[in-house]
């Protein structure tokens, strides 16, 4: 099995879920992971607004840390951080997460995006889902205030998720599936046993870090 | 706050139960954390039943490799691992566990020690609490076997939990705690929402894991 390299930290709760994910999709028979949790990689959000400083040297420096160190795969459980991934070029070991996503979404043709505002504002996922739908953008700052309050919880509660249900209540009927594109929306989204999102009022919920976990175990585990 | 360093692996799943409890030890203001996960780290078991390689060049070598890339404060979540920590000379950041962990136990006069072979048949504990007991050497054989269990299984179910209650439940009014000294324990028994074990029949079960991750993280906001 290959090396799998995490660079997370963005944040750090979301890395954690995101481990537990990629263990459970791995079974007793785990490679080596390196990671590199690091909370003080600058804020997405920020930079997408002009507001703060650019992650991206960042970013490419602790994927170009951890593939020196012998990582093979590297996996950045981070939606928003996807907005630097090396466009043109090989991404140099790290897996593409929006793209490995949306291979799982291939059987539904209405998904709408849950994610952060440098997921949604860039429309990340649209270069791999061409019909790939957007909350208003009234809702699209409620899901961007809750992010930035799971960040600030001490641990996941079921009211995140009731505020999450309220927001998206009434798209339920106009798409085929939700699409959590935020790792901190991953962390409260009940799942069952075996890790799979509840549905929501029969409408499926993919979590995007449960996929992404998935695609970087099978990575790991090509000859 | 300090860099934390763990090695890990021993076992993964382990591991990642310790990150999570670390991680809601520390709370939403979460220092850098590096981890080496290697899962073919030497067994500890083997090496002490005279069977298998010594693993304490691999696990001075990983605590080596964790500090030169910056790690102030090194953790090794397994606690027969602590067999090999260097005696008569500082740890070099390793924070011990048993030490650590023992701190948290000196309110129970007499407590129970359920672990793996080589945290038992070595005594790792009585180095740190003169009154430490254990189980019968039957009682204890059957913790091993449900120790490399829990190492095998996809992910922890309250099966395991029982089989835990059943091999301790004669001991419950002969100690005033026991003490979950094996990590892979620490994944099985229940907890409460602040993450603290549930107690067995009112006897306190203390989780070595937790209580390592509280003393580590109390270690990383040390001024």
């Amino acid at each position: 099995m290959k090396t799998i390299g995490i660079l997370g930290g963005m944040g750090p709760l979301a890395t954690i879920d995101f481990l537990g994910k990629l263990s459970k999709a791995g079974g007793p028979d785990c490679p080596r992971i390196l990671m590199d949790l690091d909370p003080t990689i600058p804020s997405r959000t920020l930079a997408i607004l002009g507001k703060g400083i650019d992650p991206g040297p960042r970013i490419l420096a602790g994927i170009r840390d951890l593939r020196c160190r012998g990582a093979e795969v590297i996996a950045v459980p981070c939606n928003s951080a996807h907005c630097w991934y090396p466009r043109g070029i090989a991404g140099a070991g790290w897996l593409n997460m929006p793209r490995a996503v949306s291979q799982a979404l291939r059987c539904y043709p209405r998904v709408i995006i849950l994610g952060g505002l440098a997921t949604v504002s860039r429309f990340l996922y649209s270069d791999y889902l061409s019909d790939a739908q957007y909350l208003s953008p009234d809702d699209n700052e409620s899901i961007y205030r809750l992010i930035t309050d799971i960040k600030l919880m001490p641990a996941p509660s079921m009211g995140m998720a009731a505020r999450l249900a309220q927001i998206i209540g009434k798209y339920r009927d106009s798409c085929d599936a939700f699409l959590l594109a935020c790792t901190e929306l991953s962390i409260i989204w009940p799942t069952n046993e075996r890790g799979e999102c509840l549905s929501f009022a029969g409408t499926p919920v993919v979590d995007s870090s449960w996929e992404y976990a998935k695609a970087v175990m099978a990575k790991a585990r090509e000859d």
